[in-house]
C-alpha cells in the first residue's frame, strides 16, 4: 500500500445480488480461489438485499454500517446498473478503510465524511479474470481486486491513480427550512417498518416538536414506551429522527406521511 | 470465567433483525472491532428471520438449534421489543454454553433444559459503547459483551451476579389431555410448510393414531412415503410430531387444523 | 483420501433449507461440533433459497457456482425430497472438488462436466449421529460426513465405493433445432428477473438474431446499453443467452415468452 493502512483480513459485502442466486457465493469463492490459501479472510455480509439497481439505498446502508467495522476493513459494495459500461471500477482508501466497487455514487458518504487519502481506478487488463463477463464484475473484476488487497499487493501495481474530484457523489435531500422548523424527507425504511428521516440529532435544538401529518407525536427514547398503535418519534441508532410504532410497522400505517419539526 | 467453561470462538446469532438492513453486519463488525485481532471468531447465523418482536418464535428456534453446537459456543439472541427499557441484558452460563441477550424469555428452553451454572446482568456502564443508542443494543451493548467473552475477560468484571430466579421464563402450551389421548397445538411452521406440534416422542405410547380435523392420517417415517397430496404425520428432526405433505405445504392446505392423538 | 485431492477447509453450501428456520445454522454447528477444534473451516453459502424440493434448480445453481471455488472445496448440496428413503447419500471426488449430498441428480453437471475420479456411498452406520432423524440428514448424516472430510479421514473408512454409472443424472433440455436456428428454453430466472436460456455461447455462430415472441430484440454486451423498457439479449456471466431489461425485470414483463435464434 502507498498509505500506511493495511487490510486486516475483514471483507464486508454490500450488494443488490440477493440471496436466491449463486452470485454472492461465487464472488466469495473467487476471492478464496485467488488467495490460494495465502490469507484467511473473514467475510461479513452487511446486506445483499438492496433493491435491484438502487444505488441510493446502497449508499445509505453503507453510511449506516461502515464506521463500526475494524480498521483495515475492505468494503466491497456492488450496486452496479452500469456494469460493463464506461463507469470506472475504483478503490478508495480512507484513513481507516478500503472501499472497492463501481464509481456511481455508492461511496458518497465515506467520500464526504471520511478522510479520503487516495483513489484508484482498477486496471481491467491487470485484474479481469476469465470468463471476462460484461455483466458480473463482482466475480471477474471486483473479487480479484479484493484478493489483491488481502494479499497486500500494492494498489499502485494494479490500478491507476484517480483524482478525488472524479468520485461520483450523489446528493441526498437535507431537511427543508420552514417558518417554524423543518420539513423532513424519509431516507430509509427498515424491516421493522421504522421510517428513518433526514433529520439528524446534530440539527436538533433543545426543544422541538414532531408533527406527522399535522398531528404532534410523542417523542420517546425507546420503542417500549409507546402505547398500542401510538405513533412515536425517536432518534434512531444512526442518530436520525425516526417515526415508529411499538411492535408494529409505521410504514404500513402511514403512507407517504408529512413529517415536520417545529422549534419551540 | 468463574466456571470452567471457556468460549472457543464460535458465536451463533439468532435475531429478528432480518437481512435487508445493515443491523446484522454492523453487529458483527463491532464484535471484530472490539477484538482488535486478539481472537478469530467463527460466526454462524442460526436465523435472522424471526418475525419482528416474536419472542416465542425466537425461544423455539433456539431450543431447536443450540444442542448441536460445540461446547463453548456463545449464543447471541436478540428479539428485543423492550430494547432500552428496564429489561435486563443478561449472560447465562450453562454447562456447555454461553447465552447473551435480553431477559425476556428468549432463553426459556436452555434455562429449563440445560444446567444453568451462573447468571449475570451486564453492567451497562462498563459495556455500552458510543453512540449509546436506546434502540440498537445489538451494536452498542451485546456485541461488546460478546467480544469480552471472546477475549476471555471474566464475566464478573463487567457484569453483576443475577439469581436464577430472576430469569424470565415463557410458558409454552403442553398437549391437552382428552378422554382418549391428547389435543395438540402447533408450535412452529417451517419454510416447507410443515406443522410442528407440541407432542414429543417422549410422550408417545407404543400405539397411537393421529387425527387431523377428525380424520386419521397415516404415520410415516419419511416425507417420501407420502402419496400426492396425502396428509402425513411423522416425528420431526426435533422429536416433535409434525404434520406434512410430501413435496407440498401442509400449512397452505390446512388452515388452523385440529390435531389429536388417540391412544389405542 | 485415495486420490491426491485434499480438502483445504472451504465448505460451500447449497440447499433448499431457506433462511427463516434453524436448519442451516444447526448443520454448520454440527460440523463444528464434530471437528472438536481440529480444523478451522471457512463456510460459504452459495444459496439456501432453492425452491423447496426443486432438484433441477439446485443442479443448475451448482453448475453456475462450483467452477469458481478453490481447489479442494467441499460442496454440500442438499435438495432432498427423498430424505430418509432408499436414495443413497454420496460423495463424488473430482479432480478439483468434493461433492456431498443425495444421489438424486443435484450433481448432474459436475458429474458430466468435471473428471469424476471416485464415487462413494456414505455408510450410514458409521456416520449417522443421534437423534438419527429420518427427515434432517443435513444435520445427522451430511454434516458429520463433511466433518470427516475436513478432518482428512479417508473416505474409504466411512463409505463404500460406488460405480460412476450409479450416479443419478437429470436431463436438461437442449435448444431445439428449427429450420433457421434454434428454439430455446428458459433454464433459470435470477433475482433481477433476467431470463437465462439454454443457448450457450459455444453454440453461437458469427451472425445470429434473437427473436422474442417473434420480434427481433437487440443484442448487447451490457445491461447499460438498453433503452427504457427495451428487451435485450446478451450472454450471461455463465455464457448462456439471457433476456433482460435494463433496470427492470424481464420475467415480470414477459410471461412464458417464445425465444428463438435465427442464424443469418
Amino acid at each position: 500500500m502507498s498509505s500506511k493502512l493495511t487490510p486486516k483480513g475483514v471483507v464486508a459485502f454490500l450488494t443488490d445480488f440477493g440471496l436466491m442466486d449463486h452470485y454472492v457465493g461465487v464472488m466469495k469463492g473467487r476471492i478464496l480461489a485467488e488467495l490460494l490459501g495465502e490469507a484467511n479472510p473473514i467475510f461479513i455480509d452487511i446486506t445483499h438485499e438492496i433493491p435491484p439497481q438502487d444505488i441510493r439505498k446502497g449508499a445509505l446502508k453503507l453510511k449506516f454500517a461502515y464506521p463500526y467495522f475494524p480498521q483495515g476493513t475492505i468494503f466491497l459494495v456492488i450496486v452496479d446498473p452500469g456494469v460493463g459500461t464506461e463507469r470506472k471500477a475504483i478503490v478508495i482508501v480512507t484513513e481507516n478503510y478500503f472501499f472497492v466497487g463501481p464509481n456511481n455514487g455508492v461511496f458518497t458518504f465515506p467520500a464526504k465524511e471520511a478522510q479520503v487519502l487516495e483513489c484508484f481506478e482498477i486496471d481491467l487488463e491487470k485484474i479481469m479474470r476469465p470468463p471476462f463477463s460484461s455483466t458480473f464484475h463482482g466475480r471477474d473484476l471486483f473479487a480479484p481486486a479484493v484478493a489483491q488487497l488481502l494479499r497486500r499487493i500494492p494498489v499502485e501495481i494494479w490500478s491507476k491513480p484517480l483524482s478525488n474530484e472524479a468520485l461520483t457523489l450523489l446528493s441526498f435531500p437535507e431537511p427543508k427550512r420552514t417558518a417554524s422548523g423543518y420539513s423532513l424527507s424519509i431516507w430509509d425504511i427498515d424491516r421493522f417498518g421504522n421510517l428513518i428521516t433526514n433529520f439528524s440529532k446534530i440539527m436538533a435544538k433543545n426543544h422541538f416538536k414532531v408533527l406527522v401529518n399535522g398531528q404532534e407525536v410523542r417523542r420517546v427514547n425507546t420503542y417500549g414506551e409507546g402505547g398500542d398503535g401510538e405513533i412515536l418519534a425517536l432518534f434512531s441508532s444512526e442518530g436520525l429522527l425516526e417515526i415508529a410504532i411499538r411492535n408494529s410497522s409505521a410504514a404500513n400505517s402511514l403512507k407517504d406521511p408529512q413529517i415536520e419539526i417545529i422549534f419551540e
